[in-house]
Order: C-alpha cells, then structure tokens, then sequence
C-alpha cells in the first residue's frame, strides 16, 4: 500500500508526488501515458506577471518548477522592470520537449516514487474516507490518500470550427472516461470550462524582415533561488507583429462557423485569456491586436503563435494568419482549437485541497477549475505537502493571503464560484507589494522546511540570508550620512541640496534613489555594508521594503487584523440553520461552501459583513 | 499542391518523407502526434540478425535509420561473431525518448519537408489515380502522390486479460478509425494481425545479484557506413534471466483469461516472436524459456522485459515475473498486452511498393503485414524512392533478391500469403551469403546515388573502395607466398606444412586462414597490400569472398538466371482466362496477385513451374 497515489502528471501532478516522495511519503504516480510528463499543453513559457511570483513561492517551498524551467528556458526575460517592483516578474520561454524530459528524469530519480502508466477510473471509499485508486483495467490501487491532478483530460472534447474530436490535451491524446462520473456518483458535483490555443506555425515560413525580435535579458536571472544563470546560455528570439483589419474582416467571415459562436460550445472560457475571435467582437473598435511569435524549442521549427487562439474552421486560421505582417506564407503545423472539460466546482475542497467530502482525497490543478502551469503546479505542491503532513499526523500547512500568492490563489478559488477558469493576476492579490518574486525565499523558506522540502543546508543559507536583510535594514536606520556625501548624488537625481545629514533609510523613500547609488557615494557606508554582504540581491530586497516600509506596515496591520479572523475555525459540522440572524443568501452560501474558518467565511461572495459579525457572536467572540 | 504526402511518422514514414524530400520532392508529412515521431512501439532496439543488415542496407541507400542509432545507441554488439560471415549482425539497444527526438530534428531541418499534426482519414483519387488525402476536417489536401504508413492504428485494438481498449500502440494513442474502410471502399482488401509487447519493469527493483550482466562490444562497430563510433562512449548492460518452471504454472493459472485462448484476440499474431503463454504451450516440455532485461534509455528506470510479451492478466503477469530469478521485488510500471490491427494484404501492391488499385498510392510498412522497425524502415525508403523517382519521370528501383535483403523482403511480401506478420530472417534470403552486413554500401550505393540519396562525394568515395577491393583480390590471386613464409602459419593453425609455394587467395579458402594472419607473416605481401589500402574492413570483404569464392560464383549464377525470368514483364491487364495449359490454381492465384514479372509470378505459392513455362512461351520466349 502507498502513503499516496497521485493521479496524472502533468504540472500539479508532478509537484504532488515530488512533494509526497521527498518528505518521506511512499508515492505512486500513476499517469495515462509516461511520455508526456509534464507537458506544456498551450504556450511555452513559463512564469509572466503573478505566474512568474508564484513560480518562485514554489522554488521557495521546495518544488521543482523553478528549476526545470532554469535547466530548460531558452529565453529569460524580467518584466515590468519599470514598474513598481510589486509588478517584477520572471518569465521564460522553454524548450518544450527538454522540459518534459527533464522532469520525467527527476520524477525517476526519486526514491520514493514508482510510476504506473494506466488511467485512474474511480476513487474507492468507505465511510467518507478514501479507500483505493480504481485503474483502467478494474483493479483497485490501496492508498492512504490520493491527488487527482487530471487536468483538462477528464471528457475531454476538442473544437475546430463546427468539427469536434475526442481529445485530452490533443486530438492525439484521448480524454479520460469514467472518472467524472464515479466522482458524480461519489456526491461532488461537477461543471464544464473551455480553453484554447493558437495554431502552430513552421518558424521557415516567417518573413522576419516584417516583425520585430524581442531579445532575453543579457543577464538572465534565474527562478531558483540556489542557482544562477550562465549570462553566455544560448538564447532565442521571440517575434512581434500584429493582427491588420484585414485580418479581422476574414476572421469575422469564419464566425458563422464558430463553435464558440454558435453555440456548440458549452463550458465557459477564460475572459482574460479570450480566443482572437473573442477580441475582435468585444473590441470592435480596435484595429489590431499584438501577436508574439515563440518558439517551441530551441532546435525546432515549431512556432507558438501567442495571441492567435482561436477555434475557428482551420481555412480561416490560414487565410487570416496569412493577413498578419511577416505571416503571409505561413504554414500552419497544427491548427489552434478550443477544448472542452469537466472541472470540480472548488468550494468542494479545503484549504489543504483536500475534498471535503472524502478524507484523504485531494484535488490540485487544472481540475480544480484553475487554468496555467504555474497555479497548476502550486496546488500540486500544496496538495502533496498536506497530503504529507498528514500522513504523518502533522498539522496542515494553509498560506495566507499575506503570505503568498498561492495563498491567494487557493483562498480565491475556495470561496469565490469559479464559474470561468481561474488565473492569478497581480490585481487579486492586495498584498502583493510584500509578495514579490525578490523575496519568495524569505516568506516561505520556514513552510518549505517544516514540509521536509527544503534541505536544512538550504534553510539555514535563507536564515543567515533574512539575519543579513534584518542587520542592513538596521544600518540603513542607524546610519546618518553627511550633506557633502549626498547632495552629489541627490543632484544627479534632480532633488535640491540638503544641509543637514540623513539617515539612509530616509534618503531610500525619495523615488530614484537607490541603495546601489548611495553605495557609490559614501565610502564609510560601503564599507559597513559589505561587512554585512556583498549580495546585491539583498541590497535590493532591503532597499524595497525601506523605500515603502509605509505601505508595508499597513499592509503587515491590516493582515494581522484578517489573520485572527482566519484562525477562528468553524466546526465542520456545523448547524448554520440554527442560527438567527443570518440573511438568508448567507446562509445558502454557507452551508453549500462549508468555510472552515470565519477568514474563508467572509470571503465568500453573499456572504456580508453582518453575517460574518453573527457568526463571531456566535462562535464565541 | 505537394509532390509527395506521406501519413504517418513511424519508421516508415520518417524513411518516405525523409528519401522523397532528399531526392528533390516536396513533400508533406501528416502524422497525428509530433511527439511522436519514429517512436519505438516494442523493443528499445534497432538491428539484430537479418534486420542489421538491412539496417546497412538501409544506410547504403541513403536513408537515415543507421546514423540514427549510431546516435542514440547505448550498447552496440556484433551478434553471431563466431558463426559464417553471412550471420553476423549488428544489434544495438537505443535510448527511445532520444531516438525519436533525434529523428524528429532530421525531419524538421529538411527544407523539403512541411509537417503537419494531424490523421488522414482518406484517399482521394479519381479514374484509378490519386488526387489527394482527405485529413480529419474533411480537407483534401492535393498530391502527386502518397505513401500510407499507418503502422498498428488502423482500428487498433489492445488486449489485457479479458478487458480491451482503444488504442494505436499503446492506451494513451487512439487508433486511427475510417481510413480502413476508405480504403475497403475503393476496392482494397483488409485483414485483421496481432502482435504483443512484454511489461517494463522499474529497473530499480531488479535483484542484480541475480541476473546475468551481458555487456556491449568493447570496440562497438557503427551502423552507418560514414560513421566510426568513439569507443569510449557510454554503454549501459543489458541482463539475462529465465522463467521457471514454477512461472509457467503461474502463467497457465492464467489461460482461462487469456484473450489469445479464448477467441477473444481475432487478429493473426506472429509465430517466430511469439508471446511467453504460446511459448509455454507450444514447447510444454521446456522448462524455461530465456528473458533479457533490457533499459529503455540511459537515464530512465523503464526497463523491457524481453521474452516476456504476454496479454494474461495483470495479476497474472505481477505473478509471473516475480517467480523469474532476480524479480521476485519486480514492480510493473507498464503491463504487457497484445493489440490487433488492420492491414492491407501485400498482394495488392507492386515491387515499386505502389499499389495496383490506385496509381501514386503507396502503402509502407507495417500497414503491409510486415512486423519490426527495420522492415518498415526499409520499405518507406523505398517507396519513398520510388514515388520520388516516378514524380521525376524515372525509372523504379525494384531491388532484387540476390542484391538485398529489402529486395528478399519486397519480394516475400507481395508474392507470399502473408496471414501472420511478416518478419526478416537469414533464412529467408536464399543469397545470404552476398547479402552480408559488410558489403551492403557496396551492393546498393550505385542505387541510392541513382535515386538522389547519396552524395556524390559518398559515392565516389565508395567506387574507390570498390576497385580497391577489386585490385586487392587481384593482388591476392597473382601472388604466391613461398612455403618458408607460410608453413609457420599454417602450423598455428594446425594444418601440415606445404612443400610448394602457394597462391594467397589459395590459402585463404582454408578456414581459419585470414587475411589478417597472412598479412602478418608476410612482410614483402603486406607491403603491397599496403599500397593499395590500410582499411581493415576492406581486407574483412576481400577475406569473405574469396574464402567463399565457390559459392558465391555459384549463387550469381543462379540469380542471373531467375534475374532473366525477372525481366519479362506481364502486362497489367493480361487476360489469364484466355491462356489454355495454366492449372486452374495457378490461373486464379495470378488473378488475384496479378504480378508484375514472370519472375514474381514464378514465387507465388501454388502458381507451378509449368504455369509458368506456359505463360514463359506465351509473351514470347
Ligand atoms: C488546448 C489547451 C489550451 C490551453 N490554453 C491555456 C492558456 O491559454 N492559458 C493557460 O494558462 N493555460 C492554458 N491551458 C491550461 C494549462 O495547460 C493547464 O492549466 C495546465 O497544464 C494544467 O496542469 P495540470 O497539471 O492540472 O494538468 P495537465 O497539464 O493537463 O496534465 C494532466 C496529466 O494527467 C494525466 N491524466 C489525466 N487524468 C488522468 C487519470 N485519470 N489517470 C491518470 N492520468 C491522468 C494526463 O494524461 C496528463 O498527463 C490550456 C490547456 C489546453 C489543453
Ligand atoms: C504493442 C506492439 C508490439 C509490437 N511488438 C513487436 C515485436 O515484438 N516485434 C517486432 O518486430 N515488431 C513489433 N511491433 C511492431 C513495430 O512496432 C512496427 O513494426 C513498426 O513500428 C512499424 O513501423 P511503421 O512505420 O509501419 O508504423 P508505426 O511505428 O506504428 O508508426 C505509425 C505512425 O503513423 C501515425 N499514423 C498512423 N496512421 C496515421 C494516419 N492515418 N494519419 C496520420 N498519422 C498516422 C501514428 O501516429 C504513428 O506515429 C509491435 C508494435 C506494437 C504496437
């Protein structure tokens, strides 16, 4: 018998067993086909504004994703380095089959994993407590818990125009039959989304003397906090260019034949991610969208054509790619297509991920109604650290809001009706100037080692890390620097002259002046500093958290203020009909969500402040 | 519109794509999954008895098989060293995940080559030609021509126990559905085959104490007649073992749910490369039956449990192996099964590999009722060729069976009732000993220059080593060795001593006598040989056949006289019914094959040598 079954490895699916297997879990990975380890479905890339954040909490807590995506990106770019640096985000473009491979190899070389290829079916219970995993062939795997990590594979229905095909991922991938409705029969209850993916193009067909080339960064950094990136590591070019009205005139010609359209397709897409189709009808007005070319790898011809989802009939794909600058001989390898899934309505699951209504079954990914790799993977980590920890009658690991974006993210999808797939964007979560990609490692590294996923050594380089922040951080406040040492400096940045002296963290809240400048300045300064450390990653995290140590603070106030909401629990059982005073929307949401603590509560839209006060009074505050 | 369109990236098809595009075509390859491509279904190895030397075959004419494994080998043994020349044969263990990504970059960096990811479904053609290949919209997309290399997804069918499912190789590849009745509605005949692949085992769970290691050859010999191989690189073992008696009373328990003993499998499996149950009831008194444990790469624990090909139950199977010496821990990461799988009956095509129906259509592979890599390969080279050569308004290649294995396999297929797959052996080729592994650039590259597949430089490089070994059987027949220089010799290997000077090509027809040996001894005669050549694979082919001088002179001759039937051509509307003297079996089995030549006329069973001395004086010798 297995500690943990895992089922399916795509993103999540990988994280959880990984996770289970290295904090000591015997874990079988149970997957439908053992060459398409975490595959890359869509796009190939990864990480990108919120993603690449939370790529970093995952690299942070002892997951894998940051370093496949650092052993395999062939192109690594910061974005928004202009911005605030709420908003710094790494991305990468990767080799698509590299990465795969690369996790296939981590996932063999763990001890305490054995691999399966066969399908799970059915999950087996007695008594509202997972029993086994059910196989294609009938056979019942025993388990002491189970992570269904299915992705968009369960009923899997994929769109081209008014064709529809069978599918999984691809047309050459077969859905999953069966599962849905064993889990239906278990009680869950199940709904149906959509997503999509642009065609493919031959990357010889491109006139690159009509699009432009977007360059990685000519020092790449890394995603994992223990490695560094080779400034020499072979790098490619990604393409711009951009739809014409041409272009949305022979698209417009396809709608009748439109799958999303007509009607024909049935689960709900992503409002954020739409097909081009979907663009050109809710922007009539725009006469072009962007349309970034990106290679699928680094040694072939495959090109991912971002921006051009689309299901329509592949006549039109072609005609109206071909209307694109630099695309007019395109060649498509694959046509872009819309897919169809059943997903598991989130409410459904705990903080933990694990279902509410069987113990020890947990969801993580794409099924819980969620959409990318990164959040993908996130819940598979989580899901395997809790599964963990229980396991081993260990208390559960929750992230807060404040904590992390996977915090946010799971907390989103618990309380708020996922009714379209679910991605995480910097807008959801309101800490987010604390939940920087900088400092992933600072915020997580304890939840990491508690899990038994970060190695001690790991731990305690994070530890003597935080101690340095803490101790500059100090400096900066003790410091005080003379007129002469820094008007120079003030003047290049436009401020006036000063007469008296100040401190550094006070000269750190003016815009533009940075803790690399004052270094540059002042000798005396320099020298303590580099007592200190030499990091200059620490010198930024220092320098951010001094220059909006205000905002911080508040933040910090306000979330210790949800925290103790967060930590009132609520009985599992609990008898909401009882209870007087309730408006009776809040009411309906509640029993139907069941919130395991007044902080979920509270979140849960229809749920009001009013509710949330009763509930208190009542729970004995 | 494309010269040529190839469905289908198996071995096959890679071969076809890859030999009509070198050779000048435009070519498109639709395949449904791109990653895919050249993936081995069975066993992680290419070559072996008969099948290397078609392998070399494969590489003298051009195409790419050889270099591949020459790439992606990771242990490379010459097998049947110690028996006749015409038995030896190069194997080697491949890294399968490598093997195919490699074939998949060839095929993307031939600028003749478009991909695309999607399934034909259809033939279009119109009065007897074909127009074009409808894929899974709808879409025809226009060709001169097309080569069919479907593999085992027509309709696939796979068995485990008494449970079936979809599938096209394996559960996670659906099958290909419509295309066999495409083809049954233009006129084709099906049939239905089986064949069967054994459980991997996770290597780790091996008890290697117990297992015999079999290393690869210490100098490892290439494939590829351009390529030498570094004799340091990296070879993994393979493992031997055997079942017990014990096995075979655990796999009987089995049989009452076997879909091979129960009628339940209807599909014709092969005899030579049968499943471990056929063995253990064929062969009742063997007590054990060998199993070689081979790795499915160098960096996976995917282990192929060689000799163990099954469809019983998976209980059965767990049950099996662990009573096998050295896996009794043995975890299955992917059961055994058996699919089934249409093909088209080989009758139907012609040597050109074209079939006889639809002129431009060709069918290659396994989709011929052929089984094994090296087999598919060959025939997509040559349809490949052929389809190449017509679109150019060139004569066909139709290689014979004195020249090449592939002319032996050709011609087999389309003359023989294949009702079980057809597979290579030595046996098979009544010329085996010209048609060696060492000599086949020799044989064949004056053909894979013709059809445009080998450069010129290879070429003439080859012509050169052709008169070399010209003039150095030359040098041996005029040059007499004096007793004194070889009695020492002939001592070592035990034969009296000579009084008289001898002839070297005299000496060398003494078993045991090799160039090699006489070289060594003589210094005045290796001076000479010198001059001529210092390749010592050179003197291995002049050793060869001038040893066997006697027989060789004797086959030429008796190819020469069937090569003369071979020439006389039937035409393709001949009126058998009009020829009185034909026995009524031969005159409805010439119906039915309609053959090309009096030669393949002359090879179909029941068709008798004087049907064919009737129909000899009939078109007019
Ligand atoms: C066509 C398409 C377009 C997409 N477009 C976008 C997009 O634009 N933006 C975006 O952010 N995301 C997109 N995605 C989603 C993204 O690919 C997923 O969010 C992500 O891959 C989910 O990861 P996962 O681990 O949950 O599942 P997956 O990556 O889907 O992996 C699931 C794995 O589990 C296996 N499996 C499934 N069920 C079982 C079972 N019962 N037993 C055994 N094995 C099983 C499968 O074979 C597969 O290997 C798209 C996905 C598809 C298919
Ligand atoms: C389970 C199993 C066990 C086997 N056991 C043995 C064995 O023991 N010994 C042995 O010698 N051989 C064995 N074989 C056979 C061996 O794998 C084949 O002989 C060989 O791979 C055939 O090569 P191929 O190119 O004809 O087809 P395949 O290698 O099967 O490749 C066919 C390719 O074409 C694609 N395709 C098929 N139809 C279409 C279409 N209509 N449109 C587009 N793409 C299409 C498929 O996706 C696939 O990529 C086994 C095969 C299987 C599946």
């Amino acid at each position: 018998m297995y500690d943990i079954i895992v089922a399916g490895a795509g993103h999540a699916g990988c994280e959880a067993a990984l996770a289970a297997a290295r904090s000591g879990c015997s874990c079988l990975l149970i997957t439908t086909d053992l060459s398409s380890i975490a595959r890359m479905s869509c796009n190939p890339a990864i990480g990108g504004v919120a993603k690449g954040q939370i790529t970093r909490e995952i690299d942070a807590l002892g997951g894998e994703m940051a370093r496949a995506i650092d052993a395999n990106g062939i192109q690594f770019r910061m974005l928004n380095r202009s911005k605030g640096p709420a908003m710094h985000s790494p991305r990468a473009q990767a080799d698509k089959a590299m990465y795969s491979l690369y996790m296939r190899k981590v996932i063999e070389r763990e001890t305490n994993i054995d691999l399966l290829q066969d399908t799970v079916v059915g999950i087996e219970s007695h008594e509202g407590v997972f029993q086994g995993a059910r196989i294609s062939s009938g056979r019942v795997i025993a388990g002491g818990a189970a992570i269904l990590c299915c992705g968009t594979f369960l009923n899997g229905l994929i769109h081209i125009g008014m064709n529809h095909y069978d599918g999984g991922r691809t047309t050459a991938e077969p859905p999953v039959r069966g599962l849905t409705e064993d889990l239906l029969r278990l009680g869950f209850v199940a709904g149906r989304l959509k997503t999509g993916t642009p065609p493919r193009i031959d990357a010889r067909s491109v006139d690159y003397s009509r699009v432009e080339s977007q360059q990685g960064d000519a020092e790449p950094s890394a995603f994992s906090f223990s490695k560094s990136l080779d400034r020499n590591r072979r790098q490619v070019s990604c393409y711009i260019t951009k739809t014409t009205p041409q272009t949305h005139d022979i698209l417009k010609k396809g709608f009748s034949r439109s799958p999303l359209f007509t009607g024909k397709v049935q689960g709900i897409g992503p409002r954020y991610c739409p097909s081009v189709e979907d663009k050109i009808c809710r922007f009539p007005d725009k006469e072009s969208h962007h349309i970034f070319l990106e290679p699928e790898g680094i040694d072939t011809n495959e090109m991912y054509v971002n921006g051009f989802s689309t299901s329509l009939p592949e006549d039109i794909q072609e005609e109206g790619l071909r209307s694109i600058p630099g695309l007019s001989n395109a060649k498509i390898i694959r046509p872009g297509y819309a897919i169809e899934y059943d997903y598991f309505f989130p409410y459904q699951i705990k903080g933990t991920l694990e279902t509410k209504l069987i113990e020890n079954l947990y969801f993580a990914g794409q099924i819980n109604g969620t959409s990318g790799y990164e959040e993908a993977a996130a819940q598979g980590l989580m899901a395997g650290i809790n599964a963990s920890l229980k396991a081993r009658s260990r208390p559960p690991i929750n992230l807060r809001r404040s904590e992390a974006y996977i915090g946010v993210l799971i907390d989103d999808i618990i309380t708020k009706e996922t009714l379209e797939p679910y991605r995480m964007f910097t807008s959801s979560a309101e800490h987010r100037l604390h939940l920087r990609h900088d400092n992933a490692d600072v915020r997580l590294v304890t939840f990491g080692y508690e899990a038994g996923l970060v190695q001690h050594e790991t731990y305690h380089l994070c530890l003597s890390k935080i101690e340095k922040i803490n101790h500059l951080k100090a400096l900066c406040a003790n410091t005080r620097l003379q007129p002469e040492e820094i008007n120079r400096m003030l003047a290049k940045s436009g401020y006036a002259h000063v007469d008296v002296s100040h401190h550094v963290a006070a000269l750190l809240k003016r815009p533009g002046i940075t803790l690399e400048l004052i270094l540059a300045e002042s000798e005396a300064f320099r020298n303590s500093v580099h007592q200190i450390t030499i990091d200059r990653s620490i010198y930024e995290q220092v320098d951010i958290d001094l220059k909006y140590e205000g905002y911080l603070k508040r933040d910090l106030l306000m979330a210790e203020k949800i925290s103790r909401l967060e930590s009132l629990r609520i009985p599992p059982r609990f008898n909401y009909d009882g209870i007087s005073g309730l408006s009776n929307e809040g009411k309906e949401k509640l029993k139907k969500h069941k919130p395991e603590t007044i902080g979920v509560a509270s979140r849960i839209p229809g749920v009001s402040p009013s509710d949330i006060s009763v509930l208190t009074v009542r729970l004995g505050r």
